[in-house]
C-alpha cells in the first residue's frame, strides 16, 4: 500500500427531504449565491422551486447560470465567473448532475482567479483559491458531489480536459435519491456505466497489498450490477436509487483510491470521442472499457481479472485463470448491453475519420503509466477493435 | 436506506514516514500542546523523540499527560484537563492506541467544560466546544483516531461509558503502521478482535436496504481474516500492518452505519466484563461474540447470518439457511480461538459472582434496540453460556 493523505471534507445529506437543510447550510456560507443549473429539468421536477424557497426563507440573494451543457463548456464558466466577480458573489450553488457540478467548480475557480479560466482547466496547479461550492444532486454519476474534479470542454478547439483541486471539493452537497426517479432509462444506465468505469480505473492498478480498497471497490461494483437494473425496470424504486447514488460518491471520492498507484485509461479515450462527437460520457465509457479489457489482458494483468471475475461475477475459482478473466469480460459487456449501453462505435454514428488525432490525444492525457501503459498505437488498435 | 448525515472531517495522513508532517500541522492549530500518552512505550520505540523532535522545529509548547490507563479513567481525564486550563494550552496531541485517544479527546471536552468531565462521560449532549484534537496512532483497534467517541471508566464505581460528539473528531491523524510493528501477538489478535466487533455491531442490524454499506462492510471482515494471522507470524509485514491499521479507522468512522439504524449488542455487554474485571476489551469481545451470534439466531435473524456466512466465509450458498449459520458462527469463533483469543470466562478468571448487576447494567446500554433486542435476562443468559 502506498502512502495517502485521506481528506474528504464535504459534508453530506442524504435522503428523502434534506433539500430542507439547505437554507441554513447555505447562508452559514454565504449571502449572495449563484445557481447553477442545466437545461431546466429541475423547473419541471419542482427542485428549482424548492431551492428558491429555501434561498428566501434564509434571506440569500440568487443570480443564475442556466443553460449548462451536458459537456459543460469554458464559455459558460467564463460566463459564470463573470457574474461572481461582477455582482461580488460568495458562493456558488449547483443543482444537477456532474456537468453542472463541475461547471459549478470552475465558476468558483475562475472567480478567483486573475487570467483566463481555461489556464485552470489545463494546468491544475493555477487553481490557488475558490469560492465555496455547495451541490444538489440530481443524477448518479460521475461523483462530483464529493470530489475536488471537473471536466470542461472547449467545443472549438475538440478539447475536453480533466482538472480539479482539494480547493474545489464541495463544502456541501444534499443528496435526495427520489430527485433521480424521473432520471431516464438511458441516463440512468450511462450514470451508472460512469460509476463502474470509475470504479474499474482505480481497480485495476499494479499497486501491492491495497487489499482493504480493492473489496471496497468490489462492493460498489456488486452494488451497481445488482441495482441499475432494478432502476431501469422501477424508476422509482428508493433503494435501488439510493444504493446507486450512494455509490456514485464512494466510486470517486478517494476511498478505493487513496494508497494505491491509479492512472485512468479508458476515461481518456473516452473523452476524445465526447471532445469529437459529445456523445453521453457514460455510453462511451460503458462501449470502450471491455474492448480496453480485452486489450490489456495478458500473463502479467491476468491476476486481476481472475481477482475481479471471482469476486464480482462469481465465477468459480476452480477454473483455469484464463478462462476466468475472459469470462470476467464477457460478463462485463453482457452487463453494459443488458442495460441498453451501445457496443460499437459505428453505432453512435462515430466512423475512424479522426482516430489519429484522438488517439494521440488521448495518450497524451497520462496512459503510458497506466495500469497497462499505452500508446497511441494501441489507442487506435482499441479505437478500431470497437468501430 | 435510512437518512444520514456524512461528515468525517479528519485528514488522515497514512503510510511510512508520515510524522514529518506533525510540526507543521501542529504548528497551524496551536503554540502550546499537551502530549497525552500511556505507559511510556512510545519512549521505548523512539516515538516519542521524533514527536519532540516535530513540536520543537514547529516552536510548540508541550506540556505532558503520561501513563493513560488502557481502559482509560476519569481521574486522569481531570488531571489533563486541570493542566489545560491552568496553562492555556490549545490543543490536545495523542499519541497512542485507543485509550489514549480517547483520554484526549474527553481532556479536550473538559477543558471546555465549567463542571466535572464525568457529566460529559455520562450525557454527551453536554459536549458543547473541545480543544482541537490531534493523533498519532500506535495501535490498530478502536479506530478512534477519525471518530467522535470515547469510553472512560470510573473503576471505583465499576462504571465504564461511551460518549462522544461531532466536536471531538479528530482534526488530523498521522497513521504509520511501522509504528504497530512492537505490538505483541496477544495485543494485535485483540485489537483485530475489536474492529471486527465494530463491523459486526453496525453489519448486523433490521434497516432494509442499504446493501452498499453491507458490501464494505464484508471488505474489512475479509480484510482482518486474512491479514490478522499474516501480522502475529510476522509482526513488522507492512501490508498486513497497514490493511489492519486502515480497516480499523474504517470500521467505525461512520462509512458503514451511515444509513442503517444501528445499535451496539456486545460491547455493552463486554463494558461490564471490562469495567469489573479490567480485562483486555478485544478480547472480551472475542469471547463474547461466537455466544452472542448463538444466542440471536433465530428464524427471524437468519437472513443476516447466511449473507454474512457466505459472503465473508464463502460458505457454499447451496447449503441449508440454518446450516449455513451455523457454520458460520462455528468458523467466527475458530478465528478467534486460533489468533489466541480467550473462549470462557473462567479463563479470564472472572465468575458468575457480579452477573446481576453486569447484566442490568449492560441492558440499560441501549440493549432494546439491538439487532435482537435484549433484556437483562437476555444477557445474564449469554454470559452463563460464556461461563
Amino acid at each position: 500500500m502506498d502512502n495517502f493523505n485521506y481528506h474528504i471534507p464535504t459534508d453530506v445529506y442524504f435522503g428523502k427531504g434534506q433539500i430542507s437543510k439547505l437554507g441554513e447550510k447555505i447562508s452559514s456560507i454565504a449571502k449572495k449565491v449563484l445557481l447553477v443549473y442545466g437545461g431546466g429539468s429541475i423547473k419541471r421536477t419542482g427542485l428549482y422551486g424548492q431551492i428558491m424557497q429555501q434561498l428566501k426563507q434564509a434571506n440569500v440573494t440568487v443570480f443564475e447560470l442556466a443553460g449548462v451543457e451536458p459537456n459543460p463548456r469554458i464559455q459558460t464558466v467564463r460566463k459564470g465567473a463573470e457574474i461572481c466577480k461582477k455582482e461580488g458573489i460568495n458562493a456558488v450553488l449547483a443543482a444537477g448532475g456532474g456537468s453542472t457540478i463541475d461547471c459549478a467548480k470552475m465558476v468558483a475557480a475562475g472567480t478567483c482567479y486573475d487570467g483566463d479560466a481555461w489556464d485552470l482547466v489545463l494546468d491544475p496547479s493555477k487553481i490557488k483559491k475558490a469560492l465555496p461550492i455547495a451541490a444538489v444532486l440530481t443524477l448518479a454519476a460521475t461523483g462530483s458531489e464529493m470530489d475536488g474534479f471537473a471536466v470542461i470542454s472547449d467545443k472549438e478547439k475538440h478539447e475536453k480536459w480533466g482538472t480539479g483541486s482539494d480547493i474545489t471539493k464541495p463544502v456541501f452537497a444534499i443528496m435526495d435519491p427520489q430527485y433521480t426517479f424521473s432520471v431516464s432509462k438511458y441516463q440512468t444506465a450511462a450514470g451508472s456505466s460512469d460509476i463502474m468505469s470509475h470504479t474499474f480505473e482505480n481497480y485495476f492498478n499494479n499497486t501491492k497489498g491495497a487489499f482493504l480498497q480493492a473489496r471496497i471497490a468490489e462492493g460498489i461494483l456488486k452494488t451497481i450490477i445488482k441495482y441499475t437494473p432494478v432502476a431501469i425496470e422501477h424508476p422509482d424504486n428508493y433503494e435501488a436509487r439510493a444504493n446507486l447514488m450512494w455509490a456514485s460518491s464512494l466510486a470517486i471520492n478517494g476511498l478505493i483510491s487513496y494508497g494505491e498507484s491509479t492512472a485512468w485509461s479508458v476515461h481518456p479515450m473516452e473523452h476524445e470521442l465526447s471532445a469529437f462527437y459529445d456523445i453521453t460520457h457514460g455510453a462511451g465509457l460503458a462501449l470502450l472499457t471491455p474492448y480496453w479489457m480485452e486489450y490489456v489482458l495478458n500473463e502479467k494483468t491476468i491476476g486481476k481479472f481472475v481477482e475481479y471475475g471471482v469476486n464480482v461475477w462469481g465465477i468459480d475459482s476452480s477454473k483455469e485463470p484464463m478462462v476466468i478473466a475472459k469470462e470476467s469480460i464477457a460478463k462485463t459487456r453482457q452487463f453494459f448491453t443488458s442495460i441498453g449501453m451501445p457496443s460499437h462505435l459505428k453505432d453512435l454514428g462515430i466512423n475512424d475519420a479522426h482516430f489519429d488525432i484522438m488517439s494521440e490525444k488521448a495518450a497524451n492525457g497520462g496512459l503510458d503509466h497506466g495500469f497497462m501503459p499505452l500508446s497511441k498505437e494501441d489507442v487506435k488498435k482499441i479505437f478500431m477493435m470497437a468501430l
